[in-house]
């Protein structure tokens, strides 16, 4: 049994699709970012990061999307479903499939993060340089966004003809790329795969049920 | 086959140092970062992201740490040499050793990025940002390395007893500390890991190369 901590409309929700992919037997539970609940001592000893999401198991808790969605995928060896979203007896494509992940988690989600989260890298207080940061990242999110239109995504997924745990974290990232002033018109490729991974049924229960 | 692209002083010594681990056949080129040679056309056709490392294997080019340390040690599985430094056959201790990575490149590496690459994140000539940026490096770096200090490093391995891709990661990072301002009495246990790897053979060989 798994367990994720999650909160709508966060990075939570790529583990939450990957869940629904494998047929996996999970519990979640909501941490509410209006009141901080990510860093209260109750939340703190479930992740001492104070960040989102965390995913308990039979073993031990993890955390960072990336080793968790690989980890919920191997952990349902199914050759139709896990086994296929993060294939490891294809040392290559597993390691472009991580490759593109690290790149979403340290290139595009950090340059996201300058517009809401920009007190991690200056003062809280100083407002000249937290609405500097602002105003970069229409440009910063855009050009991670342009290359991977350009320089990765193979389509019609992440990567081709497989489908593969880069898609749901892909397509969380693409939910804020309006609100992160980039016009989806430069990218129709990966507003493509916005728009299939938004029909798939697993998506739709998956955000339903964060939204509930 | 595989070569290195790499530059003295980046994180590209952290794979450089597995290649040694795993005993591998392989070649370095060294990019000149003083005259921008990572954004030169002939680089950009290796890596279109312009950064550092890149890896070229014989099914393609390899970008971002996380990925190619775990690639470099699967492709050498002898059992004590890569597949013990990524182990594929316990599937919560992979993605433990991936969490610790993904924060090395997420958070850690973000955070000493504020110092000489704020440019990626405000305006190059907004000089008030850029400082604001670089003042706030010690605390962020320096809370990166206490957390790892405090929940994530076990000793004497990040790991434990097992020596895996998480060490050499966790050395090169830890290379930079005094320069962004942390102070090494605050980090005993990364010290200490630090100082066990510079006394390895095969780190003294990879930064030997690097400085040559």
């Amino acid at each position: 049994m798994l367990t994720l901590y999650f909160a709508p409309h966060t990075i939570s929700l790529a583990t939450h699709i990957v869940l629904e992919e494998v047929g996996a037997d999970y519990a979640v539970k909501r941490i509410d970012f209006a009141s901080a609940q990510q860093r209260s001592p109750e939340y703190l000893k479930i992740n001492p990061k104070g960040r989102m999401p965390a995913l308990v198991t039979d073993r031990g808790i993890l955390t960072e999307t990336p080793a968790m969605l690989v980890y919920v995928a191997q952990s349902f060896p199914h050759p139709h479903l896990g086994a296929a979203l993060a294939p490891l007896d294809d040392p290559f494509l597993f390691a472009e499939i991580q490759s593109f992940n690290n790149y979403l988690c340290s290139h595009l989600h950090v340059a996201h993060a300058h517009r809401m989260r920009g007190y991690r890298w200056v003062d809280a207080d100083d407002k000249h340089s937290i609405a500097a940061m602002q105003r970069k990242v229409p440009q910063s999110v855009g050009e991670s966004f342009a290359m991977i239109e350009r320089e990765m995504l193979k389509g019609p997924w992440v990567m081709g003809e497989r489908y593969t745990v880069c898609d749901p974290y892909l397509f969380t990232l693409a939910q804020w790329l309006e609100a992160d002033g980039v016009d989806p018109k430069t990218i129709p490729r990966v507003i493509g795969h916005r728009q299939r991974m938004a029909e798939r049924a697993t998506v739709k229960k998956a955000i339903a049920q964060e939204l509930a």
